[in-house]
């Protein structure tokens, strides 16, 4: 079968491979979409960081080394199903949670499968991935999405990530009537915003591009943009708040400037919470930001048990996902049209994936 | 009468002022003794900062300028109440909650009126204090503590910090038998400490005075005690976890490294808790400290609606006070055995101080 395989930096070649077989407790799957991911991006211009393995070193789930079969955000089409496969059949249609885990870990062991001190990924670290025409992946990990378009279905990842942060956060379904601030509005700042406007939240979207500003109005997510280069964001939330200010923040920019920007909007008792990686530390002022005024914030990583949630958000029409394809392309331009695109056209959400 | 009063910088003068008159809505009591809080200290030792008015601007809750009647730690007995005063009567044990809280703004509308734009205290920012025969309160604040002993009523209002800061981290009487860890064992880790015990937490304390670790082993706070200068807190945590490590921290030092301590000690989804005052702004690791383990960090400052519960642990047995009473003080000697003794004895918890 085709497959496209991450060879390391800027090497992702389409070759033909073996074709997986089912096996009991499994489902074999016909890959539909797959999304480029942010850490997609930082594989294939940055070359192999952990949870990819190297030519040398095999991830410790997968036990394969370079090259793997890309692609972690996907959707598709039960073939066939192994023996002991219950609530599955031939012909659904699925969206995969792309992971691998130990289970004896100390975090597996809490529930918390998304910190486990193995954790590898379908797609970045082996056993497959969404860009072949099969992949054979454990049931556990196989949600089925029922009448979610397949398209749709390649973001119910990404919707995941922002399902648990938002969750991380204290926020949900009774968070009605509160008023959150996002800073970024890139793919997880947008599906954010998202999650927060289905459970009724007020959002108000800083973000400095103005084709994500636009994104963010026109997708229905931000009720109010700011642009933080222009406006005063502390100054804009007061007027939305009636003085009040906002009741959480999600960072979805990673950049402490953006931190800063946050804290000055959020109200007595409120929550920043971080979906997005820092790579560098945070000058925190303790007493200002957090103590004087009862707050937290709060960071997470990845998901644990929230694509029931996704979906049943998607499915419940709370959230549409059309409005983030921004492009559907094949995998034979997966460089040119997929990550060198996403490097330089800010108009880009999601782009998907087919391998035909 | 007699009063103790707050004129700046090294200068607590005991002599003769006009005895308070009961008001509708207030009660007049009989304090009997007064905690000496870090903030007495501070205001001794480095003259008037906020919420302490100065001899020029006057607190704008209580219209007083220097000098101010010292002393917000009390407890005392109910000589008269005024018209209207219900559920208090004459002879009554109570224990003050010592603030006063201008109700309009958006903290107070939202309930919080900890963070109330312009709170002050009373026996800080005017309105009377604890150090003084005779003081009258508006009844919001006078709180029956029934049969505690009134020496041990006096230490409810730091009791009631912790309960704020423990609740504020979502420990409460269903979270019995997680771990905590408490960095630093001053008073207010002493009591931090006590709250988690008798929430039915498993208690580990971490702090380089001897005489301390020694007072929370003592006292019952502590299960397990530690000397950071001395050993690896995370690898004691790591052994008394089965390898778990802790579900919460709370820092009670206020200083970077405790704080960078803590984190180690604590596994996923946990939980960190300032309760203390940073004065320099600490440098975090976002990603390494919270992102990748699923962690919150938060913090509070004072109470609100927490000495109710603070009451309750005591009245219940849950919280045995005793212990921290390591002295008693005439007011005569409060400067020597007081505000000196405390800056020169870490084997002093809370030196209670009497009129007479």
């Amino acid at each position: 079968m085709r497959a496209a395989r991450y060879y390391g930096k800027e090497d992702v070649r389409v070759e033909e491979i073996e074709e997986p077989t089912v096996r009991p407790g499994t489902v074999k799957i016909a890959p539909a979409f797959n999304g480029i991911c942010g850490s997609d991006l930082h594989l294939y211009h940055g070359g192999p960081i952990p949870p990819a393995p190297t030519e040398t070193e095999a991830h410790p789930m997968s036990g394969e080394k370079l090259p793997v079969v890309f692609g972690h955000e996907f959707s598709g089409v039960v073939e066939e199903i192994g023996e002991g496969v219950e609530g599955i059949a031939v012909g659904d249609h699925v969206a995969v949670e792309p992971l691998m885990v130990d289970g004896t870990c100390n975090a597996c062991k809490a529930g918390k499968y998304n910190l486990c001190e193995k954790m590898g990924f379908i797609g970045i670290s082996g056993l497959g991935g969404g860009l072949s025409e099969h992949i054979v992946v454990e049931q556990r990990w196989v949600h089925n999405v029922g009448d979610i378009p397949l398209d749709q279905a390649a973001l119910i990842e990404p919707l995941s990530v922002s399902v648990h942060a938002v969750r991380h956060a204290g926020i949900g379904p009774d968070s009605a009537g509160k008023v959150a601030v996002v800073g970024g509005a890139g793919p997880i700042g947008l599906l954010t915003s998202a999650v927060l406007k289905a459970y009724g939240l007020k959002t108000i979207v800083s973000e400095v591009s103005e084709v994500r500003r636009n994104k963010a109005l026109e997708s229905g997510v931000a009720d109010v943009v700011v642009d933080p280069s222009a406006e005063d964001l502390a100054e804009v939330v007061r007027n939305e708040t009636d003085g009040a200010m906002a009741d959480v923040a999600f960072d979805a920019a990673g950049v402490g400037v953006v931190l800063d920007g946050l804290f000055s909007a959020l109200g007595p008792g409120a929550r920043l919470e971080v979906v997005a990686i820092h790579t560098k530390p945070y000058v925190l002022n303790v007493s200002g930001s957090l103590t004087m005024q009862d707050r937290s914030m709060g960071s997470s990583i990845g998901y644990a048990d929230d694509h029931p949630e996704s979906i049943r958000l998607v499915q419940e029409g709370l959230i549409d996902l059309a409005p983030f394809i921004t492009s559907k392309i094949k995998v034979d331009d997966i460089v040119e049209q997929g990550y060198q695109k996403l490097l330089e056209d800010r108009s880009e959400v999601k782009i998907l994936v087919s391998m035909n």
